[in-house]
């Protein structure tokens, strides 16, 4: 197809981009066919005034002022499992209503790909190393299975809770392929709903579109944020509407611990009238790396721990907490009005954020450099950055030990958030899960393992133990499977019962 | 000699504990020596006496009622940093005036090897990698001179810290004579005092004590807690007394934040009126290995993790902390008189504690073994074991990232409190009070770097930054040095200036 053709050249001439048909005349028949594809399909126009909003938000001062201008969460808009332990059950039952009457949907953001995890495929397909070699998207299928068990036993009601997954140009095959040949896990095809959130060009800071190879645009996902804009444009709202959901949990795939579509936060969101709520952590280092909600000029949002000064991260309330100590965990609640707001109204209110990237590109004599420091931007929009459009904002604080641990990073030495890391956090929940419901452990030579491991092999190895989400969503009904029982690990309790697994290693 | 002139055959026997002769006319005229000389020091029937009572105390079932009796630190008792800000200053100068007077000593418990961290020599000797190389005992050694010399400004009163370091017969040449090969970093010979714990045979289950070798029994130092026998038996006290010592500031060799003699810790006790204080964290979640200190039948104690119930580690206060959150660190105030009484009065009373372990034996036919599981015991006495004594006791919360990271294992995969965790932990420390005076760090492109560092590469590398102690006791008196300034990292701020080191990797 000759690049005058449909008027692309044109549209770029006009918006300064033609340097991506530069390469033109170097191309094969098929090389041309996709660039031309992939341009006429981008509003060039649109993305130099996303580029130009971007860069000024991003260069503006605010950051210099952040500290003065934020406050904390008001204790009245703050729900906590460690501080209302007598509302939680209420809460609970609450949310499970909700989730009976078929009016909660569970909403997955797994557009990334597993690049700093050192794999070339969705995250959610990854396998940490448990017991039952289970990926992170089968343990949040088997929650949602479990769940909807759960809600119908309650409620004497038939129940479904729609899992609505946001991937992205990238992951969009390899996700459906992966679900389509594990049966959906259990859970019923049609209420596993696939979407795709948008791709942006890579700019260079002064603006010009980044050309990967000669014949290829650099493209990355549009963030988390890309969310509202694909919710509309792929008929995802409407698709809401029609089933009637009233509530939606958003939430990131990295989490291993994550409660999908957890009762007890739908619940207390629902009894608080509230259209937006944000699921926190305490924060309790002041240099922990973790956004944090709080109000900036009267509104919520998430500031990120590197506009904050030290200052005002270390400052504390009189009981000695962090002011600041809402920790971010990418875990949220919409009701479906708010979400339709923002989608049909807010949405392009959103600015895109910067985040300077060394991205490779292809000089003006056709070479691939890679870059050594940041040589241009990516532009996203963030999932919380609606925060502010709320009219009644609600926080809900919960256990780190007990819901989150993502997984970003491979495994290495000091290293966070990895394949080991999201492994112990889940068998150190599953074994407190036993103890809880009166189980015990037992050494290798018979002896009663205490509550809290020795340390003194050096490192913080969890008793291996895993249980399937199918038995258990949140450590409920164990009882009667282990109450007074001692168990050699590595143990594993799934649908066909109570094992106890010979030696192999983690 | 022959091992019956002495009477030691006949006390061996009396005691049932011949076996340890077995081999002697296998052994040359050398060993047969050491070995009469190391038996004739041995109390044989106080050490079946030690066995006995150490068992029962172990096998008595007072751990499985522990939780009933447990009662968390009433408010009044704690002094916190975080929660009585207002109140910091006034301690700190009152620990400053008490130093300024010489009625303060520091008391470092120093008896262990390395063995967990994998070298035979004594911990303190230990480089953990900073830009300086320091040691743990040289960074001790100068906090001591500097906060003699800012007690000295701020009372215009010249004054000395005495440093009692007490070692074990494993560790006590190589200590004395690796402060002897450095002129004592700085301090005056006279006020370094070494002495020297206990040792104890190990036993095996029976209560006969092992022999390691033909020629040689099983000798373990007799825990922290044998600081009280050793105390007295060699002239310590005594010591203390004629240099009118009134405030003793104990604490362990490991522990690369700690801030020796803490005035504001020192202060906290005195203007208590205290006469036993201990310095503790918070813990914060529930099977986190360390123990907490409580009161157990109304006497304070530090009940020590594996005696802790699930159930009890995760009960929570109504404003949702953990209930027994007062972690222990080994840093404990103690005044001269209660710790003269302990030594003349009560410290025959203190029970050994018994650790199972792994003990080379040699068997019946001299063949060495090494047991793959537990097969005998060593007797350990506790520091801590005499909060029960206090007749005001008082405790102090500190931050963890401020004051509390201890040096005990070999650098690995998952590996806590090693020396890459003791080497970040200062450095992010030093860090922080750079920017709290004023500094700013920039990378290599000359752009600030933001005070919390980002953990995008999957690490949580802290910005490279060490201060003397010599210039900063903690953290005060930087403002000159730093205010305003840019610094590329390795930042080094010595008694000779700020220096930027080259990149050296750490």
């Amino acid at each position: 197809m000759d690049p005058n053709s449909s008027g692309v050249a044109q549209r770029l001439a006009e918006a300064g981009q033609s340097h991506l048909q530069q390469f033109w005349d170097e191309l094969s028949p098929e090389e041309k066919d996709e660039l031309s594809l992939d341009l006429q399909g981008m509003d060039f126009k649109e993305i130099n005034c996303f580029f130009k909003s971007a860069m000024e938000m991003s260069s503006s001062s605010k950051h210099e002022k952040m500290d003065a201008r934020m406050e904390p969460v008001p204790r009245d808009v703050l729900g906590s499992v460690t501080r209302d332990r007598d509302s939680l059950q209420e809460w609970e039952a609450a949310g499970l209503q909700c989730i009976s009457q078929n009016k909660v949907a569970a909403l997955l953001l797994a557009g990334g790909q597993g690049t700093r995890l050192g794999v070339s495929y969705p995250k959610g397909m990854y396998d940490v190393g448990l017991p039952s070699h289970k990926t992170l998207f089968q343990i949040q299928a088997e929650r949602i299975v479990k769940l909807q068990e759960l809600a119908e036993k309650k409620y004497k009601s038939k129940c479904s809770i729609p899992w609505y997954i946001m991937t992205s140009g990238r992951t969009m095959e390899s996700t459906k392929d992966f679900f389509s040949r594990h049966n959906y896990f259990g859970l019923d095809q049609k209420n596993v709903i696939f979407f795709q959130q948008g791709m942006l060009p890579a700019m260079d800071y002064s603006g010009k579109i980044i050309l990967e190879s000669k014949g290829k645009v650099s493209m990355a996902p549009d963030g988390n944020g890309g969310l509202y804009r694909a919710l509309g444009g792929q008929g995802i709202l409407q698709d809401m509407l029609q089933r009637g959901i009233e509530c939606i949990h958003v939430y990131c795939v990295d989490n291993i611990l994550v409660k999908v579509a957890d009762p007890a936060f739908i619940g207390f969101c629902v009894q608080k009238g509230a259209d937006c709520g944000a699921k926190v952590v305490e924060k309790t280092n002041p240099t922990e790396a973790v956004g944090v909600v709080c109000k900036v000029d009267g509104h919520y949002q998430v500031v990120e721990y590197s506009e904050i000064t030290l200052a005002t991260a270390q400052k504390r309330s009189s009981d000695g907490r962090l002011m600041f100590n809402a920790g971010n965990v990418a875990n949220h609640f919409f009701s479906f009005s708010f979400l339709k707001d923002i989608v049909e109204k807010y949405e392009p209110q959103l600015q895109h954020h910067v985040a300077q990237k060394k991205i490779p590109f292809v000089d003006e004599k056709g070479q691939i450099v890679k870059p050594d420091k940041p040589n241009g931007i990516k532009m996203e929009k963030f999932v919380f950055d609606i925060f502010q459009f709320a009219k009644t904002f609600v926080v809900y604080e919960v256990l780190r030990e007990d819901e989150f641990s993502p997984l970003k990073n491979a495994d290495r030495q000091d290293g966070k958030d990895t394949p080991s890391t999201a492994r112990h956090a889940l068998m150190s929940l599953h074994h407190r899960w036993v103890l809880n419901a009166g189980g015990h452990f037992i050494d290798e030579n018979g002896r009663r393992v205490p509550a809290i491991p020795s340390l003194k092999d050096g490192t913080d190895l969890p008793i291996k133990c895993e249980i399937s989400p199918l038995v258990s969503y949140g450590g409920e009904g164990l009882e009667d499977l282990v109450r007074g029982r001692e168990f050699r690990p590595t143990l594993m309790i799934d649908e066909s019962g109570v094992h106890e697994l010979v030696k192999n290693g983690v």
